[in-house]
């Protein structure tokens, strides 16, 4: 549609996850016409992230060195071991400040249709951290479908060996939601999940 | 929230327009864990467009030489000049294939609220490309909002000088849409353009 580079990097941004061709035209198009966005950072970002960030050897998490910046921190709860499907999974916990423990980064969930099984995730390295017995609790946070849930049934047994608390997140209403607009198995695992006030 | 460059990617990402910080997260998470995604591509598309893409001397849309594909295809209709506010709206009308004449690239349009007078278009360059009076018709295809009817208004009464027809687009109901859901002022529209069938 439009002459040469324009529409090169409108393709290119429409190929990033939720960016349609109209969201990438418009992206464009603001690059080209605003002078003070800084394309040379974004261009040096984008040529150095995948030299400089790496995963975190021990737990899987992002990081620029070879231990992540929860690992590193010994003022975190080493008893408490918080299992997550994705490296964004422990960002969005960091953000409640609720938990002090460690992460552990499965990198995905089971998913027979998806091809990935117990195999495809980071298990052995999880029980290879459990081994010692520093962890007295593993919560497992994968997320609550059925990938994720078929997941947690899988970690869970196989966890049942080791003399280790396991643990669920809770399921129901999110806070500040209708109880109307609620989805039937959502508010059939708030009722199961009931407790006394 | 992470540590150092990612977080400066999802930073730079979030400065784009549309890209929110999840959004943006998303997009640095996708790029680091996509090795087919080919960033160096993307690096030096953003760092090329501001070099290589200037505007056309004479119609104002994006162009890689000094005048755009449309204004050098001698095919294209001399006569006719469609006025628009952007360089994206060029686009959106040669996606229609309904218009065969040359373009006019305003720049934006008239807006007292955000400072922007008919100083600030390029107004002056279209009473030029008018003034040898090849041109016989001007369509005015600002936007139907109020600062778009304001620029149309404006140019209207400019051009009664000169011995060219003046038009503007129908403004009605989407093509696919549902009357029940119109707004009223587009309802009034579509009642005072409406056509003996």
């Amino acid at each position: 549609m439009y002459d040469g580079i324009v529409q090169e990097l409108i393709d290119e941004f429409g190929r990033l996850p939720g960016i349609g061709p109209k969201s990438a035209q418009r992206i464009a198009f603001h690059i080209l016409q605003t002078p003070s966005f800084d394309v040379s950072r974004l261009a040096s970002l984008l040529v150095d992230i995948r030299e400089r960030v790496r995963f975190c050897e021990i737990c899987g998490n992002v990081s620029e060195q070879e231990r992540c910046a929860i690992c590193r921190d010994p003022r975190r709860d080493q008893t408490l071991i918080c299992v997550v499907e994705d490296a964004k999974d422990v960002a969005a916990i960091e953000r409640t400040r609720e938990f002090r423990g460690l992460y552990h980064v499965l990198g995905g969930a089971i998913s027979p249709i998806g091809g990935v099984g117990p195999d495809d995730l980071r298990i052995a390295q999880l029980m290879q951290r459990l081994a010692d017995g520093t962890v007295t609790e593993v919560i497992l946070a994968t997320n609550p479908n059925l990938e994720g849930e078929a997941t947690a049934t899988y970690l869970s047994r196989l966890l049942t060996t080791l003399q280790i608390a396991v643990t669920r997140l809770a399921s129901g209403l999110p806070v500040g939601g209708d109880l109307e607009y609620a989805d039937e198995v959502t508010l059939g695992r708030a009722f199961e999940g009931r407790r006394a006030v």
